[in-house]
């Protein structure tokens, strides 16, 4: 208990903020006393840690950590850059940002270097919701998204993602988005490639999005981390290159997933300039700028060898198919990821419920998954697998997953 | 202007982050108009940028770059850590810092590692101060103080330091801390040694802060950033170390200053367990956590090579003494410094305001310093110079800002 705060009210925004389930956390928890609910025996195997890809399995860039010393060679000027981040490294980026997404981005007014894409998407809901603000938020979709709008005292609009129906059937509902948006809805937060079921919103929809949140002068947050990872055959359509534009649009990115630079937490968000200032001067209150060191290792990004970025799709598709066949075949209904490397399979009914089930995968078959309540409060029927891991280890923990729901199946 | 927001409480919000003379920003100034109020030539010299430390004048602990090697090898288990930090580096570091602040720290509930000094200042302000919450904020003092209570929508309550008496006057006003605390404060933050002034809170005062906290159960932060840097014939008391105790407190302290690590971004924030709880819980929507592999850095803390840190503090005492004999031989009144690198001279009525005479340093010196309306509004006629620079050229700066002050004198 924390004394003489104004106790209810920040107790109520903490609670909001729970992070015993979020991905990372799980040491954190108390396993000891789930022997009392085990059944059968442990099972054998390779501890995979599936809440987050494994950089050791897929390790970071080449020689990021060469161009890492490079900055640190340059001393005072690379420790201490603008709070934005240092400008010769955004000019670069800004460029290949520009033509990765299809429209130029301007380096001094349109473009901020962030602690990782969890700062950028901080940023950038600090710098659009105050107390009251109405905030369009998907279901399933990232679980920071919800927090943030809370944190900032907004009230989250939960808006509709089918995930599970056939292609021409899922994607966002974009009845219900206009409805939010008629309702007063001021900002649209959103990931595509959706985070968790790897679902790439198609062009029909993104240029929807645009043309709707013109019209209702709806802000617009779009978080494309995983957009660089996309699968054969798979399209993207960029927001920030509809024809019709959102008055106020920031896009997200970063290297930490593909590119497995998670380490030096480090992301990017460009758009509407009079939204970047804010997150600039917020930047400055929340930890001053993305280390100034680790900024030099933006100059891998975009700037691979030849041929890298193409092997790791492939090696990320050849799991994902694997892991695909080893859910289906066990009647586990999983959406196929267009793109990034999530796996979001629906299991039965079980005999415990999401929680203790995902514990008892920790503590029983040695796998670490995120439950599904993470992406949407009401969802208690799935896992989310960050299958960037070593692919054998990978495929024969999918195994033990369907044993372990063979075990507690009703 | 952004359409369509919550406008005028983002905006108003906003403005109050203002961050146009913020140390580190003043590249973003436009100077080209000062041409027309330039009074004489520009001044030849050395440039030197006194808004904060110059680490290749005083580089970073030797062998930063390797521990941070040996993070990088160590690979996911270094990037991806706990929200609250790696449990190996936190339980050496807990050692560290219990020792140094006279009382144990427990490494598991009482320690938090965060993206530098100032994460862990935005962490313990978020996780203390909400909507209408009464905090005593220090005046002067570290300018993002002020900022962060305004932001979580906190009401700024100032208590004064007088910096400028004799030392047996100098101080913080105890009455006034008394009545904002008889008035329904909650939190009070504050710097010892101060920054801008270099003043270290006697033992006296900071006993009776912490009895006066603990009577009226207001919550305490206190920035001990640059606690290490004591020079010759000063003493220091911890807080956390006294007798009676707050019921809640934070003591919040870093790397980036004495040892020149600012460019990894790492600070650390220890005491309440259910404030750091709270803290992790932020932590993790806002950064997700210190970049793990800078994370390895904090092993050369409170671990450097015999001899160094007391070298580092005999060059900058030699800096502090000559500039404190510039401007006291001009006549400009300046306190003396007791621990860290600041030196925060007043200066005479000038035919120019505050603002204007920095830029002119800028413009017409080369000199880069920060204006004491950053540290208190109302402050208006004294600058901030961090004189942790290569010494003969802060020596010739210094003169050059007599030299400015004498032209720019009413």
């Amino acid at each position: 208990m924390i004394a003489n705060l104004k106790t209810t009210v920040l107790d109520e925004k903490f609670k909001a903020l729970e992070a015993e389930n979020a991905p990372g956390q799980e040491v954190r928890q108390d396993l000891s006393l789930l022997d009392n609910v085990m059944k059968g025996k442990k099972l054998d195997g390779i501890p995979v840690d599936f809440s987050h890809g494994n950089v050791d399995a897929f390790p970071p860039t080449p020689n990021s950590e060469n161009y890492w010393l490079n900055g640190f060679k340059q001393g005072g000027a690379q420790a201490y850059t603008e709070y934005r981040g240092a400008f010769d490294i955004r000019k670069t980026l800004a460029k290949h940002l520009g033509d990765f997404t299809k429209k130029p981005v301007l380096a001094d007014s349109e473009l901020i270097l962030t602690p990782g894409t969890q700062g950028a998407l901080f940023l950038a809901l600090g710098a659009t919701v105050a107390t009251g603000t109405k905030v369009a938020v998907v279901e399933p979709d990232y679980f920071a998204n919800r927090k943030l709008v809370k944190f900032f005292g907004g009230e989250v609009v939960p808006v509709t993602l089918r995930y599970l129906e056939s292609p021409s059937k899922s994607g966002l509902d974009l009845n219900e988005l206009e409805m939010a948006f008629k309702n007063d809805t001021k900002v649209l937060v959103f990931s595509t490639p959706n985070n968790p079921t790897g679902l790439v919103y198609s062009k029909e929809v993104i240029d929807k999005i645009a043309v709707l949140a013109n019209n209702y002068k709806v802000t617009v947050i779009v978080d494309q981390l995983y957009s660089r990872m996309l699968y054969s055959g798979e399209t993207y359509t960029h927001l920030r290159s509809c024809k019709v534009q959102p008055e106020n649009l920031i896009t997200i990115m970063g290297p930490s997933k593909t590119e497995s630079l998670s380490g030096y937490r480090l992301g990017a968000a460009f758009g509407t300039s009079s939204i970047i200032d804010r997150m600039e001067r917020l930047q400055a209150i929340v930890s001053l700028r993305a280390a100034g060191y680790n900024q030099a290792v933006f100059k891998t990004w975009f700037n691979e060898p030849d041929g890298w970025l193409e092997d790791r799709i492939n090696q990320h598709e050849a799991i994902r198919d694997e892991l695909l066949k080893i859910f289906r075949d066990a009647n586990l209904q999983t959406a196929t990821p267009q793109a990034g490397s999530y796996l979001f399979p629906k299991l039965p009914a079980l005999s415990v419920d999401l929680n203790m089930f995902v514990r008892l995968l920790r503590y029983q078959a040695h796998i670490t998954v995120t439950p599904a309540s993470e992406f949407a409060p009401h969802l208690n029927d799935s896992i989310r697998l960050n299958f960037s891991q070593d692919h054998d280890a990978a495929v024969e923990a999918a195994k033990r997953i369907v044993k372990m729901v063979e075990i507690y199946s009703l």
